[in-house]
């Protein structure tokens, strides 16, 4: 794939300057760093990562990058000593390392750091690409998708408990932590878990901060603290008797299910997302295709991986779903005067159709 | 401050493109967003937060940005069924809405993604400059003290945990999972504490992985789950006779000491860093400033804030520290066949000296 790349735009390195929490720093080196450092790759079989002194060793030992210098082997210090920048010292540095590799034409990620950008500009000839790592990582190998399900089982036990204590306590807040502690300690981490119940749930990120009584928004997107990997659900309980709520989510419901039907290798992200409006469209609902402002504002879905919001996307010009890519469908509908409905699960694109991650009867009914 | 930054480059405004996860954008708008969205402030009194339609009315209610506008509201969905590309299609969008407000010349921050910077570029002067918002955050208000010192008793009543459960427990792993449990469930966060002992600690990011018998470092560096500020505190404890370690130790201790009693508005970083060099030299260990790769192998200190390594630093180049700054202190010392040790407190420079918020015995001896 990378190779393919080099020879598109005719250059010689690809470069990151990035810490882990760069999901393709961490998916292209598997090394755990706090801050930036450079990473290059290249067509002639170049892997080199720059560390600080202080991060070599480690380097050696935890990275899957063959080759590590320390900025003190590359003449980082006396560049500093000279110009007394940081910064125009480590981008002089860089600048030199790639030419001494020959390096004439690079590529840069489209998050690359405009500092650094400008100064290697000067210098070498630079294209900005989508970063290579970000469409390798839409399509996930089994050991991934086995950090996926282990994610998404966890948040199946969760939601069961959520079923369980919602009986008793309508605080957003209360539950949330509880909903929150319950991941941790089976080791998942998740922050801002949407538990949004009446009007506010009107708001499709609000958080949820009060009490409600009528229905209520779970949505959860906890990380594993061991694997790093995400997965993602939504389901809308139904407290009390409403019959404006219970339509929005059956034709949530109906779209999330006409949706699974047509995921497969071959359909486009735009396919099923254009699939989901005229679903929703159909039972009166309006979408952000005519430019509403209320209704189905979001898109229908995204990847999900290292990061919860990735490649590819299920929206007008998403891309062709390919086997092995994990993805969301998540059909929503808002409205201010009435509030909000979310159905979703997480599934992953096979051949002939998808397999649900994330199996739960989609219609949660709680009224007595 | 953003006035004299304008005045400086003849500019009229400063952009940013991030999410909350960058503590800049989250600082400047007080709003949590999982994706990147565009933030303008203008020396005109413009200030002005673009969000894709479903963040729009939380946008409005939550963040701290008294002008809100949805993609919707300024033609990006025309421009983005023009061309195809939802970048591109973001980018003239953005132009657009500069040049509107009569923008000619821009700021954007060291971390501006290259890809915009480079659309930019064509149409508008763009200026990369430090982003003054981390500039700003260098210096804290009292709120924001008192929330690092939230952290910081949480630190020490974990730490007295630490040392209670390690008489027992000899294993990194297992201990990490304790301490990091015990701070989730007071309302902190923690991942890759370094729990290393013995050999492993000769790695100062080493988070420990194994059992140890004679020392270990413990350094945790927690975020509010609340408030999401961090703190940072680091002790070496003592678990078997051991010579050189404790020497190690002491020498950090005495450096510590020494610079604590330095700190105060007015030094610079560098001064302080050069001091700790001083002192460790004297006792006959290396440093990195003669280019060793063992020693005293990182920086005196940083800044501690929304980031856990923010403004200032100690180190060669340091910035003049003021007031309200709140910073680490953690000279170490690190042999690859003896073993590693850092001693670190966190501290608000103050006007005539400096205020501990981590206090506790710096020498933690638990050899029977």
């Amino acid at each position: 794939m990378l190779h393919d790349v080099f020879s598109k735009y005719n250059a010689q390195f690809f470069v990151m300057y990035a810490s882990s929490k760069n999901p393709n720093f961490y998916y292209a080196t598997k090394f755990r760093v706090p801050d930036p450092v450079f990473y290059m790759v290249g067509d002639d079989g170049t892997e080199l990562l720059v560390v600080p002194e202080m991060e070599r060793r480690r380097a050696e030992k935890e990275s899957r990058v063959r080759e590590i210098a320390s900025l003190n082997d590359i003449g980082y210090y006396e560049r500093f000593s000279e110009s007394g920048d940081p910064k125009t010292a480590l981008a002089e540095t860089y600048i030199n390392l790639i030419k001494s590799h020959h390096g004439k034409r690079i590529l840069v990620p489209d998050d690359f750091p405009a500092f650094f950008f400008k100064k290697f500009s000067d210098e070498l000839e630079v294209d900005v690409i989508e970063n290579p790592f970000s469409v390798m990582r839409a399509v996930k190998r089994a050991d991934e998708i086995e950090n996926i399900k282990q994610v998404s089982d966890a948040i199946i036990q969760t939601f069961r408990y959520f079923v369980k204590i919602v009986k008793k306590d309508r605080n957003s807040n209360s539950l949330r932590r509880k909903v929150e502690s319950f991941l941790y300690s089976r080791g998942f981490v998740a922050a801002d878990t949407i538990i949004s119940g009446d009007l506010e749930s009107s708001d499709p990120h609000c958080i949820g901060h009060g009490e409600f009584s009528s229905h209520v928004i779970f949505d959860v997107f906890p990380k594993s603290r061991s694997s790093g990997y995400h997965s993602d659900f939504t389901r809308t309980v139904v407290l009390e008797k409403n019959q404006e709520i219970e339509e929005m989510i059956d034709a949530c419901i109906d779209a999330k299910k006409r949706a699974v039907e047509r995921i497969r290798e071959g359909v486009t992200g735009e396919e099923i997302h254009l699939l989901v409006c005229d679903v929703l469209e159909s039972y009166g609902y309006s979408t952000l295709r005519q430019k509403a402002r209320e209704g189905f504002i979001h898109s229908t879905g995204h990847g999900v991986g290292l990061e919860i919001h990735e490649k590819p996307k299920l929206y007008e010009k998403g891309e062709l779903l390919k086997s092995g890519m994990v993805i969301t469908v998540e059909p929503g509908l808002y409205y201010e005067k009435v509030g909000g409905v979310r159905v979703e699960d997480t599934v992953v694109v096979r051949k002939k159709g998808c397999e649900i991650l994330t199996e739960f009867d989609d219609k949660v009914r709680m009224v007595e």
